[in-house]
Order: C-alpha cells, then sequence, then structure tokens
C-alpha cells in the first residue's frame, strides 16, 4: 500500500504505537525549536529534566515575540534564553534575526525531518516537507531530552491542487480558500497534505504561507512534497546537501480529499473576526482604510517583500492609512536593504519595524478605535490586534500594499501590476546571529534575572496522602479563573512562585495563603473543571502551592492531561452527588494511592464527615507512570538515570 | 552696543518688555512644534481658544513619542491630532517621518525664527541659528493662536570654541565637556551661545547635536551663528532660499564665558545616573556592555549614523551585546537604505528601530536588570530607561558603535577607524508623509477618539464666591499627588474627565466624588504645595472639579504658575497658623473678588468658624488679568473677541 508524504516521515520516526487513524504514536522528534514566549518555561522544564545535552539532532531557540522590552523583564528573559541554550547545547538566535518559523524555514530545516516548536505556526516547516507540529513547552522540553512525542494519529487529507495562479492572486488566497471550505475546525486531529500539478508551480515560501496558516484549521499539521522547487530553494541558501526528494506514492491512500483549482482561484480577504470567514475581495472592496499591516509568520518571505516593493515604488500611501511593514527575517531585511527595495518602501511612507512578530500578536502597533486594519497575518480574532473594537481583515501582501495607497480595500486584480519576482539563485548567507552553544557546559553560567524563578518540580507518588479540602469551586471554573493571565500578570511567566500568589484568587482570595500553611492539600471542584485556554501554569502553581489532587464532578480535556503532567490527581467523582458533602477544611485520605493509580480507581475517606467516595482516574498507562513518577518530567529524569 | 545672536533675534521679535537681563519680556513667536505626547493636550488647549486658523508662520505636528502602539488609545491620539491640525491650518508629520527636532532641522526650522516647542529638546534648532525654546503645551497653543511668548530675559553664556576636533572625538564630547563644567544647572535663565574659531568646523548636525543638549544645563536655549556652514546645509536640503546670515557683532557683550579646545577634547562619557556626570571614556573602559542604543533627537543624523555604518561594516555586534539603531528621520532612513548603509548595519547585527524617540523616552528597548547600556541619547536618569537597576551611560556614536563590536566600553582613538563621512551636497527630499493642512476648516471633521475629551474651560472670576473646603492637605504635596502619573493613567493624558476620579486621591480617596457633589470649592495646603514634576494636568484636574482657589502657606512655583494659567486663585496666608484653624467642609467666602485680585490682597471670611483671614496673592500684573478672565486661553479668547 503506497504512502502520503505525511506518513513516509511519521513510518520513518515511528517509535511506539501503530499508523493507524485515531490511535495513539510516539515519534521521534529530530528538531525542536521555541520562541521566547513560550521558551522561557519551555527551558525551565527542561532544566529541571536534568539533562546536560540536548539529543536531538538540532535545537534553537528564537527571539521574536517580546521585542518591544517595555520593562526589565522580556531583556532578562532573553538574557536567560541566551545562556541557557548556550550552556546544554541549543542553538540560539539573537533577537533581529527573524521571526523562528521563517529563520527556520531559510537556515534550519530539513525536509523528512520531525520539528517539534513551542508555537502554534510551526507547521510551516511543511513549506519545504517537513512534518513540522506545534506543542506545549514542555514537550520540547522533553523531546530535546531525548523523549518521544505522542499524538493521535491523524487522518490524512489530500488537497489537490490545479492550475497555477493568476496575477494578483496570492498563496494566501490558496489557504483562505481551504479555510473556507474546510473551517476553523476542520483540520482537527488530521494533517493537510497538498498534492497535484498545482505544487510545482508554486514557490517554497509560498508553500510555506499555506502551511503555516494550517494552524487556523486546527491541523496537527500540513505538509508540501520535498520536491524540484524545495531543492532549488535549499541550493540558493546554500544547503543542497539537507535536500531530500520526499513525494506521495501514487497509490497513497488518504482519509479525505478536497480540491483547488489555482487558475479559477480570486484574490480573497477573512473578514473579522474569524480566519475562516472568508469572502471574495470584490464583496469588501472601497470600505475605508485605516491600518495596512504586512508580515508575520505567513506573508514575511523576500518574494511576499519584493511584491510589495514594487506595488508601492513610486507612490505614496494614503494619507488616512498608517502603513507597517516588518519582514521576517534578517536575511530578507538585509537583501531588501541592499537591492533597494527596502527603500522604495521607506520612500512611499511604509513604517518599517523589526523582523519580528510584532502586530500579529498585539505587540504593538494597535490601530484606533474602530479602525479597518488590513493585515498579511493569519490571525484575526476579536481584540488580538490590542484594540477590541478593530474590524481585521486578513490578506495577501498584494491586496494589502494596493490598499495602502488607495485608502480603502482594493483588488490588485484592477491594477496593472508588476508582480514578477524572481525567487533568488543565491540568498544572502549570513548567520552572525545565531549563536552556537559551548562545548562543554562547565563553561557557562546561566543567567537568570530577578523574575526567573526555578520550575516547580513535583514529587513521586506517595501511598498515603492525608490533606485537607483547600477550596471548594464551583462548575465551569476556566484556567483563567485557576491561574489569571492580564497585563499585570504576563510579565512573571517565568515567576511560578509570584504566580501562585494569584491561583484560584477569583475563586478566593484566601487560596494561596491557605495552601502555604497547610502545606498543600486538595481542590474539590463541580463540572467541567479547567474549561478554556490551554495554559500549563493552571497546573504549574498548584503543583507550587502543593495541591496533590482535584476531585471533580468532570474535567476538560486539556486541563486534565496539564494535571497528569505535572503529577496531580486528577479524580472524577462516581457519585456526583458526593460533592455535595464536601466543605472547606474537611481532612481527605487517600490510602494505597499507588496501587489505586495502577488500577484507575482511588477510595477518599472524609475524615471529619466520616464519608468514603469513590472516584475514577480515567488516564493513559503512560499518564500512570507520570502520575507515579510525580509528573513528566520526574518520569523521564528517572528514565535518563537508569 | 554690539548684540550676540540671541540678542539678534530676541529684538527682532520683541512684543513687550526690556531686553534686560532678569526682566519680563515678551516675544513673537514664527514657528510652533509639538510632539504627540504633549501635542493632544496642546490641541485641546488650542481648540479651546476658538482660533479658526493657526497665526504663526509656520506651525507643524510631530508623531514620535507614542509609536509602539500598546492598545487604541496611541493611535486615537494620532487621528485625533492629524485631523485637528488638518483642520486649523497646521502642517502633519506622520509617525514614521522621523523625530521632531530632527525633521524640523532638515526641512522647517530658519535661520533667525523663533520656535516654540512643546518638547525640552527644541533647542535643537540652535544649530541653524534659530532661537528655538521647549514650553507648555498651553503656551505652544498661545502662540499658535498668534499670543506672544513669556520669559524672562535670559543672561547670554558665551561658549568660545578653539580649534577643531580630533578623529574618535565627537560633538556628542563638547557638549559633554559643557555640562563637565556647567552642571545641570548651570544653564538655568541662561541661553548658551557658541562662538569662536571653532564654529566653522562644526557641521549642522553636530552643532544640532550641542544645542540640543543644552536642555540638559536647564538652559532656556542653546544657539549658534547661522554662517556659510549652515548655508551649505539648507542648501543640500533644497533651501537655500531659507537662509539668512546671523553673526555675533564683534562688540557683543556676554554675561559669562567659558572656553572649550576642541583640538584637546577626548572622548567623554556621562556616567550613570546623571548628563554632568562626565569622565574621560578612559575612566570606564574595558565594563562589560549589555545593551548599545544609537539614535535620539541628540545623535541621529545622516553624518552620526553614517560613521556608525562604517565602523559595523563587515564586523559582528558582540555576543553580549544587544544593539538598536533608530535613524532620526526618514530622510536620513531612506539614504542609508538606498547607499547600503542600512544593510552593513543589519548585517553587523543591529535591530533597526522606527525612526522616532524611542528607548530614549523609555518606549520599549527596556534592558536587563543591572545592564549596563551605552546610549548617545541625551538623559541618563535613574530608570528613565524602564529597567530601574540599569546603568546608563551617554556617549558619541563612536563609542557606542566601537563598544557594541567589542562587547566592552571602548575608545574610538584606539582603532583605526574611517570616520570620514561627507556632508551631502544634495539631501533626499522627500515631504510625502508631511501633510498639508485643509484649505478650509469646514472641509475636516475632527476625529476624536472615546479617549479624547475637550479641555476643561473655567469661568471668569466672579465678585463673590462662597464655597466648601473640601480637601485639607500637609506640608510638601506634590504634583504627583495633586494628579498622580503611572503606566494605568498615562494613555488617559487626553481625557481630563476620567484624570479628574484620581484627582488628589492619594491624600482623600473621597475628594473627587466631594467635589462633584458640591459643585466645586477650596483647597487648602501647608508649605510648598505643588511641587515636583511640572505637569499641567496637577491644575487642569482641580479646574475640572470646580476648584476656585487654593490656599496654602506657600507654593511650588511653576504649579503656582499652572494654576494661574488655568485660573484658579493661589492664594498665600499671611498668617501661616491661620492654616490650624480650618477644617474640612468649612464654607469659606471671597467678597470682593475682582478688587482683591487686583490688588493682590483677599479676605476671605470662614462662615463655619466666624474668623477672617488675610491671605496675599503674588503675581504680575498680566497673571492677574489671566485670574480674571478665568485663566489664560479665555484672556486670549477675550483680546481675539474685541
Amino acid at each position: 500500500m503506497g504512502l502520503t508524504v505525511a506518513e513516509k516521515i511519521i513510518k520513518a520516526h515511528l517509535v511506539k504505537g501503530e499508523m493507524k487513524t485515531g490511535k495513539e504514536i510516539a515519534i521521534k522528534i529530530d528538531q525542536t525549536l521555541t520562541q521566547d514566549s513560550t521558551g522561557t518555561m519551555a527551558y525551565l522544564q527542561f532544566e529541571a529534566l536534568g539533562v546536560d545535552r540536548v539529543k536531538t539532532k538540532k535545537s534553537i531557540a528564537y527571539i521574536d515575540h517580546n521585542m518591544l522590552q517595555s520593562g526589565p523583564e522580556n531583556a532578562d528573559d532573553h538574557a536567560y534564553i541566551q545562556t541557557v541554550t548556550k550552556k546544554h547545547g541549543i542553538y540560539f538566535s539573537k533577537p533581529g534575526n527573524g521571526i523562528c518559523h521563517q529563520v527556520q524555514l531559510e537556515r534550519i530545516g530539513v525536509p523528512g525531518y520531525t520539528l517539534l516548536g513551542s508555537d502554534s505556526h510551526t507547521p510551516t516547516g511543511g513549506g519545504i516537507g517537513m512534518l513540522a507540529i506545534g506543542a506545549g513547552g514542555l514537550d520540547v522540553a522533553v523531546a530535546m531530552g531525548g523523549g518521544e512525542y505522542y499524538l493521535t494519529m491523524p487522518e490524512i487529507v489530500k488537497v489537490n491542487l490545479k492550475g497555477k495562479l493568476n496575477k494578483g492572486v496570492a498563496a494566501k488566497d490558496v489557504i483562505l480558500e481551504v479555510l473556507r471550505q474546510l473551517t476553523v475546525k476542520g483540520g482537527v486531529n488530521r494533517i493537510i497534505e497538498y498534492t497535484g500539478e498545482g505544487v510545482k508551480y508554486l514557490t517554497v515560501p509560498e508553500r510555506a504561507t499555506i502551511t503555516n496558516m494550517g494552524a487556523e484549521l486546527g491541523a496537527t499539521t500540513s505538509v508540501f512534497p520535498s520536491d524540484d522547487t524545495t531543492k532549488e530553494f535549499l541550493k540558493a541558501q546554500g544547503r543542497e546537501d539537507d535536500f531530500t526528494e520526499i513525494l506521495p506514492d501514487k497509490d497513497a491512500i488518504y482519509g479525505k480529499e478536497i480540491e483547488v483549482n489555482l487558475s479559477e482561484l480570486t484574490p480573497l480577504v477573512a473578514k473579522p473576526h474569524m480566519p475562516d470567514k472568508v469572502v471574495s475581495v470584490e464583496e469588501v472592496k472601497g470600505i475605508k482604510v485605516n491600518q495596512v499591516a504586512i508580515g508575520s509568520c505567513t506573508n514575511s518571505s523576500y518574494a511576499d517583500m519584493m511584491k510589495v516593493a514594487k506595488i508601492l515604488k513610486g507612490k505614496t500611501v494614503a494619507e488616512n492609512v498608517s502603513l507597517v511593514i516588518a519582514p521576517g527575517s534578517r536575511q530578507v531585511l538585509t537583501m531588501l536593504a541592499e537591492n533597494g527595495a527596502l527603500a522604495d518602501m521607506v520612500a512611499a511612507g511604509a513604517r518599517i519595524l523589526e523582523s519580528a512578530c510584532g502586530p500579529c500578536i498585539g505587540m504593538g502597533q494597535s490601530p484606533c478605535t474602530d479602525a479597518v486594519s488590513l493585515r498579511t497575518f493569519n490571525r484575526n480574532f476579536e481584540g488580538r490586534s490590542g484594540t477590541k473594537s478593530a474590524n481585521v481583515y486578513l490578506v495577501s501582501p498584494e491586496i494589502a500594499a494596493v490598499s495602502a495607497i488607495e485608502g480603502v480595500i482594493s483588488n490588485p486584480c484592477d491594477f496593472d501590476l508588476d508582480l514578477d519576482v524572481e525567487m533568488p539563485k543565491e540568498f544572502l548567507i549570513n548567520d552572525n546571529m545565531i549563536m552556537e552553544p559551548a562545548e562543554h557546559s562547565s563553561e557557562v553560567e546561566v543567567v537568570r534575572g530577578p523574575n526567573i524563578k526555578p520550575f516547580p518540580k513535583n514529587d513521586a507518588l506517595t501511598d498515603v496522602i492525608e490533606k485537607n479540602v483547600l477550596i471548594k469551586v464551583e462548575d465551569n471554573i476556566t484556567t483563567d479563573h485557576i491561574m489569571p493571565s492580564n497585563a499585570k500578570l504576563l510579565p512573571y511567566r517565568s515567576n511560578i512562585p509570584y504566580l501562585s500568589e494569584y491561583c484560584l484568587t477569583p475563586c478566593d482570595e484566601e487560596f494561596p495563603k491557605r495552601c502555604k500553611e497547610q502545606g498543600g492539600g486538595f481542590i474539590v471542584a463541580g463540572e467541567n473543571y479547567g474549561q478554556g485556554s490551554s495554559r500549563e501554569h493552571a497546573a504549574l502553581a498548584p503543583v507550587y502551592l502543593g495541591i496533590k489532587a482535584v476531585m471533580a464532578k468532570s474535567f476538560a480535556r486539556i486541563h486534565r492531561d496539564n494535571l497528569v503532567n505535572n503529577g496531580i490527581l486528577p479524580l472524577t467523582f462516581d457519585n456526583a452527588s458526593d460533592y455535595d458533602t464536601i466543605d472547606l477544611n474537611d481532612i481527605l485520605v487517600i490510602d494505597n494511592a499507588i496501587e489505586s493509580v495502577k488500577e484507575g480507581k482511588v477510595t477518599v475517606c472524609n475524615k471529619t464527615k466520616s464519608l468514603t467516595y469513590s472516584l475514577s482516574l480515567t488516564v493513559t498507562d503512560r499518564q500512570k507512570d507520570m502520575l507515579m513518577a510525580g509528573g513528566l518530567l520526574n518520569m523521564i529524569r528517572e528514565k535518563n538515570n537508569k
């Protein structure tokens, strides 16, 4: 039976399980990447693993998120990441070197490799035929330590590309069309694989725009074949040796197939406030624009920027528009500075931002109240721009540039534009801002700003746990309740001791204090505990506060996994009504905990009320091992020490 | 009797008073400039004046301070300033066009003109022989409305420049040497005028670096002659017609004279945390550097940037250094982008920031904890960088660039550098980001974001004022008590109604509420009321809350003037002990207020206690008129309506 591109890569990396849709598998990870906003925690977790030197083929840390630096916290994080990576065999891309996904594509990624990145747009690497997956910081830490990555074997969806894009129609329109067809939920537990005659007409940066924004489908990842175009790209990057051809077998079987005819595609936009609210640009043409923002990991390649420069050359940005442009990498920026394109942009009135994520993640350039903002980015969720009332439209660089000049949303096909940009035969290669790791870890002292605190470690499960109920909460408690995240607390995400002072305080101000006084204990909760954002900190703060188990009527899936990852027992009441009999400060006892976890059935005695409850633990065998070890990191540390 | 350059310009603009040191004079203002952080309030004040069209020769609004835009407030301010200026005959420089002082020098300033700017570094214009003075927003608003500018005739200090700078020694070292000699208080009530044979060897941008940082001397302004060098500069800017020669008379008399021998000068640095803590670079050579920041209105000219690019070319920034560079204007940025210098900077590892004030005003790029940060800026006050523990050294671009490469503070004279930069015969001229005002004000609707509220207007003085004491405070109340300014409140500086909710709340949480309930009243205070920052808002919020008079044992000078400007009576107890007899909510009555203000003696009856107090009003006749009119704006409006 023939294999798809994705299956070929998975097969070559399969460590555990069977490559059958819906089954748990584990794969070996070749490369990892982190960015700074998730990276600090990932490296704290990596340090907690106790591994001296990273075990992947190549791991690299980028700084691209928190580069505005309002206060010392960001620069402190950068210094920590720079030194901790240097110590442990990880490459470090200095701030200013570019957006992680763009640089990874240009300088690091290898077709056929697996890449795990602590950023949701890691699938960009699929543009050169990598299996590139976004994951949490802990998963990336584990992979750096040599651990496999566990996932549910996804269904492979074939996107059959026919024909060739017309002038004024862009790769962005391809992924917007896929989003229109599949919606933002259409990719869940799927890999989107692009094939067909149309593939050969798409350059690597165009392919990367498409795989990048596969994240908006909710897909596990997206992937293109590695073909002659890939080879040419790598050759132009001085990396011909990294090339391997990876094509789908003729008889490969896909779980689902859709078609996009490139020849028939027209310019599209995603309207506010969701990437799948896709309509023809014709439907919104003429709307007055306040801001145009070009860049982000989706559309900041050399070719994207050159098209924009060509449109802007000799023109002036409309009076009512603020145009900001952030080239995706230092390679792109330098080439634009050398060939005069940057001068053309500036002369037209563009504001040039650093090569970084910038406004795409709400880091600056919030538009005015009620603004219409056209962005070549990947997400237009309400408020993400920093302006709650702003209307953000996702568009191609071509639409963005033309609209900036016209002052209203415009269709590039209405203009006689010169958009011919040759892919460079040789990119400008200069890796002097990628720092190599030290040869010996002892050479390096890790710099920890006052805000960077060690990762809280849990202990292995003890057989008897006798503790108090430290809080009792209602149904539908979100991770925002458990670990509030706001402008005041965000700079402290590498400081769990500080953050823990706010743990569950929206429910009970006294909770953190009570935990400390009593040396930890239990949380009792209603239905759907831990819904909302997937943030790990909602498990890390309770670990720091000594929480041993959460007993709830039911759990939200991701938070339950986060609790398990960190060695906190997520126990479900067999009789929901038992919840009613428990009060704050009741003393609960779990006897014979180790055997109970193995069996998935836990008996809890309420000493205060002289009652006995039966609770269940619904986790995989691997997760039971984790709980026994006191969390995933401990489990791996144990293995490594064997 | 011969005249100095400063005296010649003052004489040509003198409207009132006698040009004698220490006497109040009034001068006519030719040009005004605002930046965005002070501009919003200045234009709200201008609107309150009710003048349809600006009456200066040229007024211009720049956006250069709040360009990070974290939230809609900044972009809303920009939109307001763009439309209000367009309506009233004022030019508007779009964000991205550059730092106000740099652009003013390049494109707008005229030798022999007076310039009033709502920014303390307005004296930059002295580099082309302007009399350029920094002032509060209200002063600038009044000048835009055609009003004269009042100041105390300063003493003119002659700085006799001898010889010629050696290679590696910069204009920055000249002003640092002057700061070393005169200290940060040495310029108070003085104009610093540069003369001597050394002048002819200094380019216009070099002169502008020196006059710019005269602000750090506390000087009223600084000025260079307008000579052949000025003519060449203006010619290269396509503005030869704007040139007038202005040289000091041979027999000009100066109040004081100091000498700087350029030939003997060596590279200097200002150590943390004050611009006059000046030592030779040799004293601090070898200190490890974390950050180097090049730019700001002091050192961001084309020549500065070209020297930096030459030093960086082919080199790499040290691993431990984050180098950020912000070219001062779009003219400079475009020229660097066109001639390859920008590419050289980026290739060396520099992070290029927008042409704006940026890190100089703490807008981003806060260095890490305990950092050593070398900056070509003008101020190194503790905490100004956004990092309380940072050590900021003020240096020339040459020291900055060399140190960025070496990773430690370095002396450019130790290296064989090529620093020959020819002043361009023709600068790149492109004013397409300077928006012209509308021909008719009726064409323009002013855009007011939800955060921009009208300026609070006071009423003309009434003859009988019977009101309650709404707060009684102790000695040494600062403007931080009266109108707190912090990260939470800063975005609301164009919203006095909102800010007033926090007025004096550090002393009494109920004060704003009480003011509203009682329809205004009196403040009673101890010694030195209103010390600290000069912020106008500490008078504006009380106006909004209906405060009619502050009765204090004594006042800080600037705050007293701000109260007068806004029509609040600043009354001093003749007998300090009367303070003790007044309590919160006492009813006080001023009868015959108009006559009393004229006489400068006010009798206040305490109806609650049946006591009578004698208070004094120590203000000029002009200020009495202001108080009678209900503030400066009202006074001018009255005049205009006559």
